[in-house]
Order: C-alpha cells, then sequence, then structure tokens
C-alpha cells in the first residue's frame, strides 16, 4: 500500500463509520497530513452539519497550511451551510488535494477540482475510487438518476431453485443467512414482492432486528389482487404502496386508499418495472430490495434494471425441471449475452454462502 | 497441530505425492520418530512394490527399535510380496503404532490392529483420519462395494442452468475451468454421459492436457440412437462403452460391436443406472465421471448414486423457466429432503468457483 493509499484508507474507514446517519447525504471522510504526520481527521456526520473537510481543517488549525489533504469524495463548489468545502481548503492554506472520486453528479463534477487548481493547488484523482464509489453507490445512482438503486435478493439452492416442484421452499438457507437478510431491509428504503408472493406466504416484509427499520413495502399487483386482510393491509407496522395497472378495479382501489395503502398506477395492463422505480424515485425512494419470485426477478433483469445481486447459496440440491429457478420469465437468449456478475464476491455465511456482484447487461 | 498430527501430515504428503502411480493399490505412507528425531519415511510407491511401512523400517534400520510409527492405513495383516506388514513392524520393534484409518474393506479391518495389540504394541487410531479417507476415496469405496466411486461435474451458471431456453451452452465456464475438467477426465477410469450430448455435441471426452489418459467413454443410449459416425464411434481414441435396454435393435448392436464398440443390456426399456454402475465394477472400473445432462443427472442423483459433486459455477445469470438445469428431472419433493452437500469447498478458477460436496441422501 502506498502512502497515498494508507491515508486515503483511513479517511474511508472515517467516512464509512458513519453509514446509516448522513441520509441523504454520502458518506465522506477526510485527512489532513502535514510533514508525514496526519493533523487532521473528518467525516461527515449528519446531514445539515458541517462536510468532512471542514472537521479535518479545523482539527490541524494552523498545521493544515501546507499540508496535504486526502478526501473520499470531490470537494463541493456549491455553497451549503458551512460555504463550498474547496475554497476553505485553498483558505486554509493547503498544498495539495487527492481525491478518490469526482462528485457523480454531474453539474457538479469537476467543479470542486476547478476551483482548487484555479487557486494553484496540485490535485490528485482516484486513490481508492472504485473502494470510495462502492460505499456511496446507492447515493452515487440515485443523485443522477433519480431512480433507487435496485439489489435483488434470493436464497437459493446450489442448482439455483428457490422451491421444489411441490413449491415447497421451507427453509432453503440458514438462520444466519434469513438474518442477514433482516440487515438488507434495514439499509433499503423499500422492498419489494410481487402479488403471488402476498397471496402464498402473507409475509410481513419487516426487519426483525432490534432498532431495525421497516422498509415501504411494495407490492406489484396488476390487477389488484392482493387480499385486504392480508398482513400488508392490515398489520401497519410500515407504509404499503400497491403498484398495479389501468385495468385495475377502481373499486378495490379505493377500499385500499381508505385502509391507509398508497396505490399507484404503472402501465396500462400490467405493470411495468421501470415505471415503477420511477414513481419510487419521484417519491424520494432512493433504494430498493427485491424478495420476488422468479417471474417478478426476471421482468427486471430482461429489462436491465437490477444493479446489485445478493444470492444465499445453501449447500444443497433440489432438482426438477418444473422446480422453480429464482430468475424465471423467458431467460436470456444465449451465452454470449448471459447476464454477467462483476465484482463478484463470495463468503461463508453460517453452513451457506453469499454470493454479492454487479449485473452487466448486453444489448 | 499436535505432534501427532505433524507426523502424521507428513505421511500423508508422502502418501499423496504418489498419486496415480499405486493403482489399484491405495495411497499410503509411513514416518518412524523414535525420540523425538523422525529416523524413517516410506510411501507405498506401486502396486507390487513393498508397502510405506516396509519402506520407512528399511531407512530406520536399528533406530526403528522402540520408536513410533505413524501410518495413513492400518498395516495389513495379509502376505503379499514382502509379508504382512503388522508382523514386520513387531519385528522392527517399534513399541508404539499411530493409525490414520482402519482399512475399510471389511474383510481385513481391524486385523492389522489386532497382531499389533497381540504383539504387546500401543495402537492409537484415527488421527487425521478424514483426510486420510478422502485421500483414497475412490479405492475405499471400490474395494467395499465394487462399483465405481461416481463423481458428477457440471459447469453452470450462478443460476443452476446448463443452456438457455434456446439450448445454447458455448461457453458457460472459463477456460481455466475447462482445463481443470480435464485433469478430472485424466484422474478417473470412466466417462459417462447419455445419448442426447451426443447427438447434441458429437464429443470426443478424452482428456486434452499433455499425458494424459483417456477414459472409457460411457454412453447411456436405451434405444441405440447413437449414429454409427459419431467420433466416439469412429475415433479410437479411447475405448467406447455403450449400455443400452433388451428394446435395442440387435442389427444396430452388431453393427456397433463390429465397430469395436462394447454395447452392455442393462435395463428391459430403459437403462437402469444402478445396473450400470454394477456392470462397470465387474469389469474393474474404480472411478466414473459423469458429464451428463439435466435428465442422466436426475437420473443419479434421483436413486442416491452420487457420491461427489464438482460444479463449476460461472458468475453469470441465463434465467428462463424452460432453460435446462444440471439436476432436471423430477428432482426432490421438498426442502426437508433436498440432497444436502457435507464437506463443501468452494475455490476460485479463474473468474468461476469450483465447488466441491459429498451428498448426503434422505430416504
Amino acid at each position: 500500500m502506498s502512502n497515498h493509499e494508507f491515508y486515503m484508507k483511513l479517511a474511508l474507514d472515517n467516512a464509512l463509520a458513519m453509514k446509516g446517519q448522513t441520509d441523504p447525504n454520502p458518506l465522506v471522510g477526510a485527512v489532513i497530513v502535514n510533514d508525514n504526520r496526519i493533523v487532521g481527521v473528518g467525516a461527515h456526520l449528519k446531514a445539515g452539519e458541517p462536510h468532512a473537510e471542514i472537521h479535518a481543517i479545523r482539527m490541524a488549525g494552523e498545521k493544515a497550511k501546507g499540508g496535504t489533504i486526502y478526501v473520499t469524495l470531490e470537494p463541493c463548489s456549491h455553497h451549503g451551510r458551512t460555504g463550498p468545502c474547496a475554497i476553505a481548503i485553498v483558505e486554509a492554506g493547503i498544498k495539495k488535494v487527492v481525491v478518490a472520486t469526482l462528485d457523480p453528479n454531474p453539474l457538479v463534477a469537476g467543479n470542486g477540482v476547478k476551483i482548487l487548481k484555479d487557486a494553484g493547488i496540485e490535485v490528485e484523482v482516484g486513490i481508492l475510487e472504485k473502494e470510495s464509489q462502492h460505499m456511496n453507490e446507492v447515493f452515487n445512482k440515485f443523485i443522477v438518476e433519480n431512480v433507487p438503486f435496485v439489489t435483488l435478493k434470493s436464497g437459493i439452492t446450489l442448482d439455483g431453485k428457490v422451491a421444489s416442484h411441490t413449491n415447497n421452499s421451507k427453509w432453503i438457507t440458514s438462520e444466519e443467512a434469513r438474518l442477514d437478510v433482516h440487515k438488507l431491509r434495514n439499509e433499503n428504503a423499500a422492498i419489494l414482492v410481487g402479488v403471488n408472493t402476498v397471496l402464498h406466504d402473507d409475509p410481513e416484509l419487516t426487519t426483525r432486528i432490534p432498532n431495525g427499520r421497516n422498509p415501504i413495502r411494495v407490492v406489484l399487483d396488476s390487477s389488484l389482487r392482493i387480499p385486504v386482510n392480508a398482513k400488508l393491509v392490515t398489520d401497519r407496522k410500515a407504509e404499503t404502496w400497491i403498484f398495479t395497472s389501468e385495468n385495475c378495479d377502481p373499486l378495490k382501489k379505493e377500499q385500499l386508499e381508505s385502509l391507509g395503502i398508497k396505490v399507484f398506477i404503472a402501465g396500462r395492463t400490467q405493470v411495468n418495472p421501470r415505471d415503477v422505480l420511477n414513481i419510487l424515485g419521484e417519491n424520494l425512494v432512493s433504494s430498493l430490495i427485491i424478495e420476488g419470485g422468479g417471474t417478478i426477478n426476471a421482468s427486471f433483469f430482461e429489462k436491465g434494471l437490477i444493479d446489485k445481486v445478493i444470492l444465499y447459496v445453501a449447500p444443497k440440491l433440489i432438482g426438477g425441471k418444473e422446480s422453480p429457478s429464482f430468475f424465471g420469465g423467458t431467460g436470456i437468449d444465449k451465452m454470449a449475452n448471459a447476464i454477467e456478475l462483476s465484482n463478484m464476491t463470495v463468503t461463508p455465511i453460517g453452513p451457506d454462502f453469499k454470493f454479492t456482484g454487479y449485473p452487466k447487461y448486453k444489448d
């Protein structure tokens, strides 16, 4: 590890420690080094409070002068509560700025660096860039595209199945894996299933860990088949949003709305996944986890709408031509066009394996 | 690691180094320790040559007296080329024998230990037992059951598919994974596919690595649909054995036999996988690798005939309800009866992952 990476890693560690408390702002960390000694560290703690650079500059005091600042995200160029960080860096007399990654927002990207360079400060961009981008993957997508970052989660057998040919699915994965799923729910603003899952399992889709935050529960239901006595309708443990089509029964829609459920129209005869994401984005939902069946999953995969895949793979085989797989539908036509998962990681979790990767779609 | 494990590990390493050259004998290693110093090491090198214990005793010479011998397999009690090893150990004046595992052959198991104990020698069994059994897994099954040790190999997408819905399958796994498959072929006495694979791919099923040994090529073909111009029939690169049913066309059978192909009847109307294994065992085939499609694989899984599973899992998704999985057929009825894979290991191989495990079947 170079010195640059060493200091940037410390900035990243400080940024990451604030995970969950900076919303809707990204995680950012900063470290100031002068004469080979660390003279300041900082992190963004909470929206409305100073940015990471400001905390680090304050800690460094006079020792910031002539120093190098490492910051995990391009210093801002706009006037927030504490003024643009790029200008604060100039005023502190810092001589060099090392940035992990530019601000992803195309309206901003590069402007912070420009202010610094115009002031004669040396700027280096790209140290631990991927790590920084990964840390703010949800923010980075939402700020640019205004639709949620979409994670698909499934618990499968090693042969890719989510149930046997008799539709039995309890249980595929271990308790340890199922606990991890609740952490994912805690980290996501919304959770999505199809109405078949509601009809089959009557799930709560809540976060069952201490101090867990329940995501908004999203159901795709083209013809409003959801029973009015489903837990998602009656339990009031979290909001439930139903996405349906213009074809739905208007009386059922009114009935659900009178029970406190939000109902959105997202398609003419069938719910259109892309419309669902647009509507969620308009409603400031920045992250979504899909825990659907094979058909729902396929409808998102086939339109290229999944950003991240998390699979809990149990060391079990269930077999069967008719046993449902986690990715149903028509599927991709040939291997050359298969969805590749990049940056794949595999970690053991109880007796199971957790695969995490990022789909790359062919046209 | 205890001292016992340290010395046994050395014995195992010596045994393993001879992999591929001891057939039809098992791999065995031995280490003699006296007064905390290693005074002899040995391994079985080749059938017809001395056993591991004899080599170690010869190396130790006088220093064997009063020592401890570590041996990866129970010393034999029968008269081979060099007499029973148990008696050689007694005669060498060895005071203690540490054994990894008993001889699996029920006709022998424990007899070697009995000779030693009767002579007043202290015997300890079970140090690194699993490692020793794993090393000789093929031998251990064949010597007891007289049917081959069956490994099922498949290259699959992360969603368990072996082809797209259009039946395209080139390529799922990486070159690195496909090279590893050739090492498996080299280690197995026979390779098995269904006739559909022959009709679809016209494969050679040879070992394409330097000095590779070609396995016997076994085709299950209930009604002898194999074309007489298939490479497996014409190329003479290795033996081809076809297993068919009593229903087959006798003229086609004669035609194939006249081309040098062995044809076995193994079932009335359909080939029975269990009969196939019995016939292979009678013909001294001790190891078999199955590279079948979903139907062939299912027929062996559903009868509990697979001993080991090796899956090369590509970080790709192909999806599709109709896309074939590697384990087709009817499948297991419910999750509680799923085939669990024990002693699962996962290793990266190129961009892919190699999963190895041992199926445990529920009744």
